[in-house]
């Protein structure tokens, strides 16, 4: 049976089309793009036109700027290390939020261990920072601040461009990590005014363990990975040809297809919100009604398991995900529900359910019919819930007065 | 017209074996492996596949002790910073030679600017370090020692078993840079003595992109790239799965067919070695007689430019290259050669000869007829070469007292 994917935050289909580009350069055998030969010039070709591909969907000013790294993962400790060791002369704090990606609040937490400091700000209670914070956070000791785009658990999205109108008057490095917004909300980095930015070829439909970091031109950084002079002497190592060429035509197509795509996710994400209500009662929607991503929702359902949740709509071939699938294995609730104000408990109900284009309404239809029986088999045996004939449907947003 | 690859050292091509199971991982739309639904499952189980056949192909004790990387600049500088950061309340002395590539030199000088102290060693006029040195290196002070399994410019191989033994008894952590042996030679990371071991798949006819390290178990590292629990913690960020199932399968075959490509290899190595004094004069051979790869020979041309021997190579549709793809575009001449002891002009007139288990004897052949006309053009224009009618064959091996 057809498994339904509601859990792209974890993982895209490969486009047919991005499939096609893949298998034909695998099918080429390119040489090594630094060889001086014949076959090492082709290769150098392929890889600056998924350069060009990557920067007109940033709208970078050089396709120079662009740096291709092995993933969102990479690009975020590029970023967060090459730049606090870069710039220590000039200070040792850094600025960052308390609902970021382990990839940054780790990296960070490496940096502390070296001698930095670092000052982490709290979010509202939908789930966003507010730029005066970051403003009245910046001392002259400050050297860099890194604000996510969007929210991989929640979907909501930072005020971006306020935050750059801030840190560029301050001069102080502004890295963003947009790994799940690249190529499924428009970025502009011009119009964001950052320095540094995180992206994921897997995120708009390219390949795993491909990504990059746009890097502008001027900013002080060193390289994580030093070694050959590929990348124009910011990340040695023979290049993944392959997944770069697959993450430049993805890029190609999600610059072209960008509006489609909005469309097409705002329509589902609508009726899951709409509809909702109508197949299950007293939930909490972590996602941000205004600022969010089109693509992606973050639902705590009172009295019952997150965990168990998933496991059953697993057995009725839906997959969805009850928090980053980076930070699986761990047992603790999650630091971005717990900044919203969650309480453990509810925290421990969440499910995000994530769409791609691959999609349909359909599917959500589907979804609703599982979730309603799964939902009423785990609450029966949930000693937490308490059967109220004609109890309100209770689901709030987070931003009407959590 | 078809090229052949004498370059096999910059660029090696998927093997049609390779191919098709990177395409069927492809084709399959695997999910991510830390998902936990049945199609994450699936995922974790191929991922746990190309682990078993990496440590197969370096004998390692579970296959928990390989990290899959994005290749080996990426292994080399985890393992270096990883291990240096990680142990720095011991000591911060560090010893490596003079011949190393790039990403070890310059992962170094990031330690060095850290404030960690660096001894080089030298090697001798054959292109080996002594053992005798590395244990007079240790001090007190020694936390990590990292030599080169074989030289990428020049095939020799360092007397890696003797180092370990000396580590073990010190209790030094030893790396060994194995990227242009694993898959070619055999390697036994337990006959050894390695406690950390880089490798790239693209050695081993693998995708480019593609990497590991070795850790032996109990050897104190830190993660180089910070964030998710993927990698058994030691390596954050979502896999490159299908790049990995190439590299699972390029180790499974390289096992596999060891035996029989060695002997290939060395068919052809011993060819161009005996039948190269009837074609050319007044050359230095680079590689080690006894200690050195099977795939890779180089040689010095006398008053001529490697450079322009290789362009004019490349006319003939022959790729050969002078020197590490990795240093391209870098005009000093290379610090290996130097080290064994060559002029700087001597230095400027070297090839690299590198073969596949693709290549034939008629590669050879058609090769040695290019390179005569090549070699004869240019000297007929170089100010340096004066020709006498008589000369004898001036070919020296890098031991008989250079």
């Amino acid at each position: 049976m057809k498994m339904i994917n509601l859990d792209h935050i974890s993982s895209k289909p490969l486009l047919p089309e991005i499939k096609k580009a893949i298998i034909a350069a695998i099918e080429k055998n390119y040489h090594n793009p630094s060889s001086q030969h014949k076959s090492g010039e082709e290769a150098a070709e392929a890889l600056q036109r998924a350069r060009g591909a990557v920067a007109a969907l940033l709208n970078c000013k050089t396709p120079q700027e662009v740096v291709f790294t092995s993933g969102g993962t990479e690009s975020v400790n590029h970023a967060l290390k090459g730049a606090a060791m870069a710039n220590e002369d000039k200070g040792r704090h850094i600025i960052t939020s308390n609902i970021e990606h382990n990839a940054v609040i780790r990296s960070l937490r490496r940096l502390k261990s070296a001698g930095f400091a670092v000052t982490s700000l709290p979010v509202d209670s939908g789930g966003r920072v507010n730029p005066k914070d970051v403003a009245e956070a910046i001392t002259k000791d400050t050297i860099l601040v890194s604000i996510m785009h969007s929210n991989n658990e929640t979907g909501t999205i930072q005020p971006i461009e306020e935050i750059g109108k801030i840190t560029r008057e301050k001069k102080v490095i502004f890295h963003c990590d947009a790994v799940d917004s690249v190529g499924v909300a428009p970025i502009d980095v011009q119009k964001l005014g950052v320095d540094l930015l995180s992206f994921a070829s897997n995120t708009f439909y390219g390949p795993a363990g491909v990504g990059g970091l746009y890097i502008r031109r001027g900013t002080r950084i060193f390289p994580l990975l030093d070694g050959g002079v590929q990348e124009n002497n910011k990340r040695a190592g023979t290049e993944n040809l392959v997944g770069i060429i697959g993450c430049g035509k993805a890029a190609e197509l999600a610059l072209r297809d960008m509006d489609k795509r909005l469309k097409h996710l705002r329509t589902l994400k609508n009726k899951l919100l709409t509809e909702l209500p109508h197949w299950i009662d007293e939930y909490i929607i972590n996602t941000h009604p205004e600022f969010s991503l089109p693509n992606l929702v973050s639902i705590s359902i009172k009295y019952i398991e997150g965990e168990s949740v998933m496991l059953m709509l697993d057995d009725e071939n839906i997959a969805v995900s009850t928090r980053s699938a980076c930070a699986t294995g761990s047992l603790r609730a999650s630091h971005v529900l717990m900044s919203l104000g969650l309480s453990h408990a509810d925290a421990q109900g969440t499910l995000v359910i994530s769409f791609g284009i691959d999609n349909t309404e359909e599917d959500i239809d589907t979804f609703f019919k599982a979730l309603k029986k799964v939902v009423n088999t785990l609450r029966d045996i949930s000693p937490l819930y308490r059967k109220e004939p004609n109890s309100q449907n209770m689901h709030r947003s987070p931003v009407d007065g959590r």
